[in-house]
């Protein structure tokens, strides 16, 4: 894990993870919040709500923006992340087996109150974006710990 | 599971549920997304960085958010949710413990796109908003599946 301190940091700094979404990840996310909607289980249902556009049942956009929290908590900064807030905007369907690369980097920091603002995005193995993100994260001071 | 259609869907149309987070749920997202930070796990470092802000270790903002694909999914619209894309603010820490009450409210329509804007907040057991969130849904067509 990584342990930056806000003064560490410096705007174009990037991080990147690779990680392979499985059905038993998707199998404990439906478990943790119990989004039981069909388009994340069935191949039939998604195959025919999505015109053509899913090749079979597609996995949480919530569960793949979760690895935003990974991103933020291990890597950019690590140890003394508390995410602000964040935009994510979901652009293509991701399917279980797919290996993911989420990649941050800071582009701007805000003196004043410690954050840190980091352009993410999540490609799959194919090279295509599948979301994107802006984040509002702050460092906590190590001083403190 | 509520199976809405953009049709059926309102203005102002609400949905609510309740959820109460636990530190097994704790455990659970840790174990999905990889995120070992300590800030969601000792309470001495907590409290020691949140310079008394945090009681105990706080609960992954993004686990808390995972309930906004619930609300999506199940909720509103239900059955046939696409979320396109949302902004995500956290307000207050959540800890193991804490009964959530997740709220949705359709404050828009887009019909060419067939999307509904709907505003969502998250309020802990004091009835103190802990995030909100604006979440942009599409509606798949119920013709197709």
């Amino acid at each position: 894990m990584n342990e930056y301190t806000f003064e560490q940091l410096s705007i174009g700094q990037k991080e990147t993870f690779e990680v392979t979404v499985t059905s038993e990840m998707e199998d404990a996310f439906r478990k943790l919040t119990g989004d039981v909607n069909p388009l994340h289980q069935e191949d039939a249902f998604a195959k025919a709500v999505g015109n053509g556009k899913f090749d079979s049942h597609v996995t949480f956009g919530m569960l793949t923006a979760s690895f935003y929290s990974t991103l933020a908590g291990v890597y950019l900064p690590g140890k003394f992340s508390l995410i602000h807030s964040l935009e994510i905007k979901f652009q293509k369907p991701v399917y279980a087996g797919n290996r993911l690369t989420v990649t941050g980097e800071i582009v701007d920091k805000e003196e004043g109150l410690g954050l840190i603002l980091v352009k993410a995005q999540i490609q799959n193995q194919d090279k295509k974006t599948v979301s994107k993100a802006n984040m509002k994260i702050m460092c906590l001071s190590q001083d403190k710990q």
